[in-house]
């Protein structure tokens, strides 16, 4: 047998059965997972191959933006507490404002390419990207799903420029997580046509630089809608929240409004109840599951580099397992966080998603983001508490993003009514 | 202007704000996120849709055997450690062993399917997905990735159809995660042309009731290789491992060989060196990261249809908020873990995976996987520790699941690796 | 001066400033925390030099009798799910059972020492405890505190000697977190003096093989009392649940009692409602809080001693971060809940205790306890799935100690009501 | 028999065995726990009364200091990074400045009141603590320890009236957790008489307004000693370090040296080595074990008032079981956290602790106070990122304190050291 002669002439040669493989190319290797596919720590599990052109060339392009023009600017800024107005006309040159909208000189992206163009402005800071996400999902959006016609050319083309800017104001001092208690109130004059709405918003992003505000009121008949306001409306004030230690870099202010007058033509007709407001937050939460990823993968890759590059005990700190270990976990959750991410962007795209699908990426992609951004700053050991090193300031952000549009608890028991038709957020049964 | 007269002409005899939105069928109501989608607890971003007819068709009929056949013979198997040796010929029946493999009497399905086939054996017991592991990765893959044509012609179809049994025996008693420092030793007889191999493994699935075993040994020329051995060869036992508190339904043992003369076409050759076991334990782990998802799955709906059930204070225990919260984590992390499965397992099938994929898959499905199980029980109270219950016995096993082929910490250091480029396994710089 | 021209001669012969403080022995080196205290990690804040002499000399000779007599019984106890009756016996020579009682044949010891005891024995395993604790806290406690004179003279004695075991019934199969929904019932019988009870209990520790059980039952008037119920009573039976994955070394069943005649001289008479089992329950918990960590050390223990054994990558296994940052919390949290363990005993001694300190280190002890079995599990790797290495039968049992008498999350809403003075149990308000 | 005819008598009567009890006043209810003791949830194990008379006194005179005299400044003081020098002077005044000093104008208190001191100044502000810290731990603990009497005569009282302000300057750009391989220089001239020291420290408390520094450097025969350079030396500088989000009332910055020439007067003779400075970090490090418990507190009782103040759903936030089981959980880590405190405290009286004990609950008071301030922060929704609720100030305040004197995982590892007797610091064997 050619096989065993091979063998045997082969060994008794060299002893050494190291030989017998090579007279044995009749074999093929058919491993499965080549080894010879490189792993890329930056995309693990290969986001990249899923996208489409289009929507690479949309995120490359802003990407850019963000490296070049945000990142240069974003330490002052968010030392002072310094908002920087252009950076929404700069936005709007781009074409990333309400870009999912068709028409209106809006863009008409995918929601995917809306979400990569949200991880990508928050990879940079949650703050802008907040700055963002109000004025594409909670300004816009609600103008395109629920005014009309006239007021989605009156403001849309000049909001999608960032010409204006606008707020959204739903959130009351004494009603977070449970706007269903809204005090603010709309009543009708049949004289003069216009709505009177009293009452005060807080922890409003945008609200102290605001042009318009989208502010949801409760009309006389107990339903809540929502109204335009404009900056200039007499009884409209929109004081700076001072003292903030997240999201320096965008304002947020109250709205407080004494009676203001509001045209009737700025009702937004289209929708009553809880449902406009929690559509847009819906809205908002998609691109916050994209975005905070964003800002997780900065921290990972940030603290990746620092402690390649720091040498303790004669090796670098990324030599050690703790570290290891840390990078490991982040790695993990960023990539499965980021594909079920475009999974669910798929969905909407098909109008297949559900609420719940959101929250419960909203909440997964924020609770890890802030614990792979308190990592990471742990990471750093003492410069971790420098903002030049940026992770400190992700760190902060997260804490507000993690927060607002929903509590990690409070999409805790909305998934949780969805698992077993049971609510729990109230005492009554 | 007719909006304005209508407005007003509504509101003066109802004076409710109300009426505005009726008269104003002008506006489409765009929200992107319809609520009417229902969520699906059972498959919380639509994995469902992103499956292939053939991979649903063979999933469900797998399904059935599973939940018709299996499940009732676990409680029993599991508290007698009784290992059910027609559950393999079952399975063969079915199709489901080596099921990627094309011909030699093997289904050839996607690597998809095949994960899929591991999450539903494994949502009854992991004792049993481990012996399909066994016999379809890390004897099957072998034989077909390595093997001669004689080899396959002679083995596959015989492990295809249940007939006979493998095993798979790599692990030593002094070498768990570092199998480099294997003792296992094979010399080549030139004259009677066979190899004589000597040592013991252990922890090996199946080994007592194995018929053939795949065992790694070192050659003479230091490399490692695998070979065939066949139960009755000379020198060759397999006693069983006794008080072992996890995969309880399988059988483990060690594979003790005393000079065991073995043909040297038992020689598997197309491989040498540790990639060879290296590449079966990439394709074992790619199914436990389906599997363990199974396994929590199973105890995740256990644990709320329990929690509905029972009635603690007047109200299900599913009412309460710290119920509900481990329920959203579980869902959570069941759903991104199986996405992630799902991207991993298309590359796969495209040949664009590389192994630290599997590695950051396969730890992040059986941690999270054991911690739902852990998470679970302790919903159930005191009859959590109740085998009828189910879930202690999942608690159990994904212990074994969580540490073989790979422990957890041992994954995180290869993903450390590849993250960083730097060694963190021993003290070698 | 003298100084400065010691310090230039010096120096100028060896340029070395080492010389200079040789010169300077006038100084006493006032180093506040001694280099020289040796640290001992198996008592790292001595505790040992916070225990009196009695209660060193108590535990060491129950240390020596668990670990010379329990220990080499339990491996197989385990296994086979088998109680050795006669160890109830050696314990009632010992003096451990009851041993804070004064009189009727008890130790008279103080509330640390039973917590040492406590400690001890659950080093063994918790199965050993749950029936020493049972005995002590839960029949022999409600004996002495709510019975007669003549029923502390009929059954502490016996009691304490281990001639007769009890149990004790509480909870029932629908009503685990929530006594109060109690459904079993006492009935009086004017004519006969006794009372007639019917209800099932279950989970009960003991009661295959107790003599008696002190049962609580609500009478006629609505209010829960106590009873005590011997073996061979009409209508009393105790089924043995099977299936059981936890604390297999202790029997563990039903009480099921159809119209069981129970004399009135058997009724507890010095307590009424939910405080007496509840009182009993706190005592109990006061020596699950000790014997918890207990399980820990060993674990901790063992889990250092294998991985200094066992060799991987050339170092030991000790040897890597992983593994001792594993252990560095281990040692922390045994630590620290032993030092305040003590504390509540001498609370308890000098009866300064509220129940919600027990709550709190009963949560504590147990929830940290099996968080560390299962570190130390996994730092086993695959052998710790064996029961020859024990932590797997520490991990398991750890799981109904963490839910026993009052479950991980009950005890947060009982600390929870005590901070905050709102209760959360129940949907009311 | 007279219990059994009043038994009969009470029950035919009203047919309820409530009665029964009444006429049983003979039996005491010796029940163990009484559950008279209230509950005291800002003291869970009475701390208070395993304290001496003089340390509560000197405890209650600094709190009422800190809640009156620094609680008002602490807000614009850390939103404006301002430091204020006249609170040092303030301490001295008190006596806290090296308390536990002995003669030259020190308080010579007890090691728990220095911890006790260090709680209260903590709780409003872990900057406030450090200036204290370093005062006393670093700055006049080496002088009393390793210094001249005449060194001593000249500094302590000063510093001890907080007339002058100290720095301890250790930790390199280039070198945190590693000081072994400090570049810092220290260069003896015997025409002179004076060391020549050049070198940089970095992340120095005080640094910027320090009248003195204890500085450490490596002499020309390989040893570490320390020196005691005061302000005005030539090239001695102190840059503030910008962009610090973390103790932000505290100034931080550099020491530069550029040949400073030192009197050999201000030599420490007497210690060389790492020795030094170690004993002065772990003085300091059981401050920080004491302070950063002290913040935890005031987290934990800001949050519990918050959520009980504030109405969600119709209750209080308190009411909620989310909320609840986060204040169980702070609850009982402050409590066995400070038990461990007091104990530590009393063995370093004794004279009885070891370095470990130190990095033990140096370790676990830092990460629990800082998840737990991270929770109370998140129990506070938006406003939690608002510093004048202050919780997020003490979020990035320990940071730092989780980090500096030896981060979390570099206690581990010494931990880890003392458990295994092997270091996994270094690469070496």
């Amino acid at each position: 047998m050619a096989l065993r002669s091979a063998v045997t002439r082969l060994l008794s040669s060299s002893q050494k059965c190291a030989a017998v493989t090579v007279s044995r190319a009749q074999g093929t290797a058919a491993a499965t997972v080549k080894a010879k596919v490189a792993f890329n720590w930056r995309d693990a599990l290969d986001l990249e191959g899923q996208l489409t052109e289009e929507e690479i060339m949309i995120r490359d392009s802003f990407r850019d933006y963000c490296q070049e023009k945000l990142m240069p600017r974003i330490l002052m800024a968010n030392r002072h507490e310094h908002f920087h107005r252009e950076i929404v006309s700069e936005m709007g040159e781009l074409g990333v404002l309400g870009p999912t909208i068709k028409g209106y000189g809006c863009a008409g992206t995918s929601y995917v390419a809306y979400g990569l163009i949200a991880r990508e402005v928050e990879r940079v800071d949650s703050g802008y990207r907040s700055v963002m996400s109000v004025q594409s999902s909670l300004v816009m959006h609600p103008i395109n799903a629920y005014g009309t016609e006239a007021q989605k050319e009156k403001y849309l083309p000049r909001l999608a420029r960032g010409e204006i800017l606008g707020c959204f104001g739903l959130t009351e001092p004494n009603h977070g997580s449970d706007p269903s208690s809204m005090e603010t109130r709309a009543k009708y004059n049949p004289s003069s046509g216009t709505f009177s709405i009293s009452g005060a918003k807080t922890w409003i992003t945008n609200s102290p630089v605001a042009d318009i505000a989208v502010v949801w009121a409760r009309c006389e008949d107990g339903r809540v809608r929502g109204f335009i306001l404009e900056r200039g409306m007499k009884g409209f004030a929109t004081p700076k929240i001072e003292g903030k230690f997240s999201l320096r870099a965008s304002a947020t202010g109250m709205i407080l409004m004494d009676e203001v007058e509001v045209p009737e033509e700025n009702l937004l007709p289209n929708v009553s109840g809880l449902g406009g407001p929690f559509g847009c937050l819906n809205n908002a939460r998609y691109g916050i599951a994209w975005g905070a990823l964003g800002a997780a993968e900065f921290c990972f890759h940030a603290a990746r580099q620092y402690t390649l590059d720091r040498i303790q005990f004669g090796v670098p700190l990324a030599r050690n397992q703790l570290m290891q270990k840390k990078m490991a976990d982040m790695l993990t959750e960023i990539t499965i966080g980021l594909q079920s991410c475009l999974a669910l962007g798929r969905l909407i795209d098909e109008k297949k998603a559900a609420p719940e699908m959101i929250s419960m990426l909203k909440r997964n992609s924020c609770g890890k983001a802030l614990d792979i951004a308190r990592q990471a700053r742990d990471m750093l050991g003492g410069n971790g508490i420098a903002d030049e090193y940026h992770i400190i300031r992700h760190v902060m952000n997260l804490e507000a993003v993690n927060t607002y549009e929903g509590t990690h608890d409070i999409h805790a028991l909305i998934l949780g009514r969805a698992i077993t038709g049971l609510q729990s957020f109230t005492v009554e049964k």
